[in-house]
């Protein structure tokens, strides 16, 4: 993102002194760029900011005609949709329950329906998006938008997203693992202070995103942070569904206690069921849930004493069971870690809650649909 | 460190043409900055380089005389400590046994008279030195130089070292953990072209760098990479140093493996011997370290599940004993973590030998040495 334009775009800094400011250039030279952005359309003047004694300064803004980005968070259970502006304000948003097994086709096929709607409800359309992001529930090739072998999303590995949006081919569609953009969405959305964090979704599945320095971390082959098949002490004999034995995911997942459970004849269906149980107090569900939240601790220790983050963000349906489940986990934390990792450490729950996702998705569509390369080519 | 003095230094661009296609800055800016760099006289014009069809172009390189680095890479048993020149390159070292639980008097005493000898070698003394950097074999607080509750290293918890050598108190003296400095050194000396790489040091301990965007990722608290008490599966009888059951330190360090033949009626006293023995072909020592290294690599296949990295390189004494050490390690990971995480995945034994901690001891140094404020002081 030309980072002028990123700075206006998030509010950053939003005055011509402001812009010199950050960036470290010389007022002329900003001034000479914003001329730049101003003639394109893109960015506008917007009235006046505070006077600190004299004239008071010019402010900056994104152009409200400049476009909208699309995003969609989607999950192994739903779909969350949003039209969002340039600089990221969610203009009309959706979430719907679908089945990610039904296939990359009618899965895809729903959420370009739901964003037509969308669209159509602002009034606006396909020529009017500038940018589109999406997050899936499975390991991605971040370059190429391709799901590779994921363990649930049926039908899908192989599958290369932004083939199939052939109506935005003029845009950029990025498509990322949707822990990853949870990540970010906190990261942009709540937590922009902080220099890196980390963020664990415990879910149907058990998975990690990473923002570094400001930005996120896939790794080398955008495999970062797949933490669910870490080996956990103890529990050799469970096979899991990547056919090797004692995943945490296998053993602590929201998938492996409902199949816990209703072998003690509980009723529940999805990991959200278990939640829902475990927070309206049934004993059985509460003590599965807290004694999972352990075990996850074990794997979260082994990732402090490698990475040693400040603060770590627990999202996904079990935070609602209370403040429990981040005590098991950080109880284990604090016994398995060397005092000089943990000793500035935070464990909270994630402020985003479900929206997480879907605030990374449009971050990640308005990094690139700024950037200097996208621009070129609508400008 | 001055970007353009930075690009000199390490060799990188060194004609004005090149420093401004590297840095993206125009013509007439770098023609000012290096103007700037030969007026300070840390800059000289070193002759022609390569004609293109036109004139040649004038080579800038360190001026010969601009000052000197000390650096300092203490293990264990070990001190080597070198004298180079602001460019990185090595004009002195040696390398003398030590203990270091002798404590940080005694040590750092060793170290200031080495340097003294050193310097007094090459015809230079206190003044020419322009900057410092030690690596320790335990955790640092990086902003102060303080160790921090390090597991070995008896009487230096809360010691700042810094503050121990008064007659550097003009220049900056960088501290960090041996492990770091190995993996700063790897990249800079051997893997410049990497974008990031872990360093895995099986020592007398369990230790690991990681660089990242081709810099040293440290952490919220200059712990990462404290994978030694990462737990193993299935050791939860076997009490570590630190307190805590099952690390992977415990059981498969070096120190582990001395405390296992020993108590086998084997005469081996430190990491490195049984390292020997091993690659001489003892049948018992060869054995234990193939069997250390599988268990090593759990830890390491956890470590590729989070951070997905490309390179991983192995150092220390037992990458002496073959090609075996990682070859386990390797099998251990390609089953254990999932297919996208590795197939990319090289790991490799350290180029540099042991020679990786002092050639990141100076570049650590240099860094600083060579940042805007360091060069204000002494300009």
């Amino acid at each position: 993102m030309s980072a002028l334009l990123a700075l206006i775009a998030s509010g950053t800094a939003v005055t011509r002194t402001e812009l010199a400011a950050t960036c470290g250039l010389s007022r002329s030279t900003v001034t000479q760029r914003v001329n730049r952005l101003l003639d394109t359309g893109l960015v506008v003047e917007e009235g006046n900011g505070a006077s600190e004694g004299g004239r008071p300064p010019t402010v900056l803004a994104l152009a409200p005609g400049g476009g909208v980005l699309l995003a969609a968070d989607l999950g192994a259970t739903h779909a969350r949709l949003a039209v969002a502006g340039l600089g990221g304000t969610v203009l009309a948003e959706t979430d719907d329950d679908i089945d990610v097994d039904d296939g990359p086709e009618a899965v895809l096929g729903l959420v370009r329906d739901g964003w037509a709607r969308l669209l159509g409800g602002l009034g606006a359309g396909v020529p009017d998006v500038r940018g589109v992001g999406i997050g899936v529930p499975g390991p991605v090739e971040f370059s190429t938008g391709t799901v590779v072998r994921p363990p649930i999303m049926a039908g899908w590995d192989g599958f290369r997203v932004p083939g199939f949006f052939t109506e935005h081919r003029d845009v950029p569609i990025l498509v990322d693992n949707d822990v990853n953009l949870m990540a970010l969405g906190e990261h942009r959305g709540a937590r922009a202070t902080e220099d890196s964090l980390l963020y664990v979704k415990i879910g149907t599945g058990i998975g990690c995103g990473i923002v570094t320095a400001g930005r996120l971390y896939r790794g080398g082959d955008g495999a970062a942070g797949d933490i669910g098949h870490i080996r956990l002490p103890g529990h050799e004999e469970t096979v899991c569904h990547c056919g090797n034995t004692g995943c945490v995911e296998a053993v602590a997942s929201g998938a492996a206690l409902v199949q816990a459970l209703r072998a003690g004849g509980l009723d529940v269906g999805t990991a959200r069921d278990v939640a829902r149980l475990a927070a309206e107090g049934n004993t059985a569900a509460r003590r599965a849930v807290r004694v999972a939240a352990g075990r996850i601790g074990e794997v979260i220790a082994a990732v402090v004493s490698f990475h040693n983050p400040r603060v770590i963000l627990v999202g996904g349906p079990f935070t609602a069971v209370g403040d429990e489940v981040l005590a098991e986990i950080k109880a284990v934390v604090y016994r398995r870690v060397l005092p000089l990792a943990t000793r500035t450490l935070r464990v909270e729950t994630g402020p985003l809650g479900g929206r997480a996702g879907i605030v990374g998705a449009i971050a990640l569509a308005q990094e690139h649909a700024l950037s200097p390369g996208a621009l070129a080519r609508w400008l």
